[in-house]
């Protein structure tokens, strides 16, 4: 069996949502670089990937997919074994727990977090711009409030749908590893069931094997 | 077995996706009212159906679910049948594609048309408002980018994720409605694939009875 393709850039978050799930069940793949800097990522050879000419798109024989939520539940259903169940498919309410977290990732965190993180890394990274204070602060006070939700939840359970690790929890890893370097990682500090559970995803082997790589180039 | 519950207002365009979902697979539920006004959603009772503070929110049983998406794939999940199937959860590309285009309608669709709809239907019909024609404008370009990749999208499958009715198709369905009782409509119509498919979405059962309700108060 070919390995599955995954077109992206060291440095997307979403491209690392893939990788991750990728890594969580052993799967084996190759990483396709998409040049952001010669507009590759808007080429016809990409667009045929993506019609919305973003990143990543995977490539597994015939199919073709984008969306990195979507492309994880691909991976994890098709590369699913006893010891590396994600979805929780078999159980009708373990798996609708999961998707209730992994919307709450989507439409509340990742809401809040995706403009944090383009104030403090990709204003001054990658466009030598300065970060607004102002929308950084407004949006930590609305990603506190997230966190206070995450830490009643978790005070409940191990992981976000349950005792259990699931895509919920992977799809959060991405941005927050940036945020975690940033002067207010402090805001997960406050909350130890948070931190808890932070420190028990960063300390995965997938986390460290696909963070190493977004941060090497 | 006891009907599933589902605590939302008529208006909501997120328990109107529910309640489309609820209907296609013919499930018995009740609607329980939430009162806005009197911020009953965010009173202690509904705080502990949704933490966030949000509408719809869906029990059944034990269970308590919110986040309409996620709702969403319990109740097709559970009442799936042979003539109901909007998951194609035993055919692996097939639901990778039904994922695909789920996440096109969240993170695509929905973030332009919401914002459409909050400019000519809450602010002018719940606040008294004026519409921003500014922003309108801006919007209604992006959805014609977004339209224009579903336009290519279903000259080749009669819906979304194939030639099958899915989901990602009936997701679509409540922010739809309204925008095609605005004078925008006209931006559906250039797009012949794009009118057939919403023809065929409309003329569904299901569609006329949850709008109605919608309309109804």
């Amino acid at each position: 069996m070919a390995p599955v393709k995954v077109y992206a850039p060291n440095m997307s978050t979403a491209a690392a949502r893939v990788l991750l799930c990728l890594e969580e069940v052993g799967a084996e793949y190759e990483q396709v670089p998409i040049n952001f800097a010669t507009g590759e990522h808007k080429s016809p050879a990409h667009l045929a990937r993506n019609p919305f000419g973003q990143v990543p798109a995977l490539e597994d024989g015939d199919l073709m997919l984008f969306e990195s939520r979507a492309i994880g539940r691909y991976v994890l259903r098709k590369f699913k074994s006893p010891g590396a169940d994600l979805l929780h498919e078999d159980n009708l309410a373990e798996s609708a727990m999961v998707n209730v977290w992994l919307e709450v990732e989507a439409q509340q965190y990742d809401k809040v977090m995706s403009l944090i993180f383009y104030q403090l890394i990709v204003i001054p990274v990658f466009y030598g711009g300065k970060t607004d204070e102002k929308v950084v602060a407004e949006n930590l006070e609305k990603l506190c409030k997230v966190l206070d939700v995450y830490e009643a939840r978790l005070s409940k359970s191990k992981y976000l749908a349950g005792d259990f690790l699931s895509f919920a929890d992977i799809s959060h890893i991405p941005l927050t590893h940036f945020f975690m370097s940033s002067p207010h990682a402090s805001v997960f500090d406050a909350r130890p069931h948070v931190k808890a559970w932070w420190e028990s995803l960063a300390s995965r082997p997938s986390y460290k094997k696909v963070t190493a790589a977004m941060s090497s180039k």
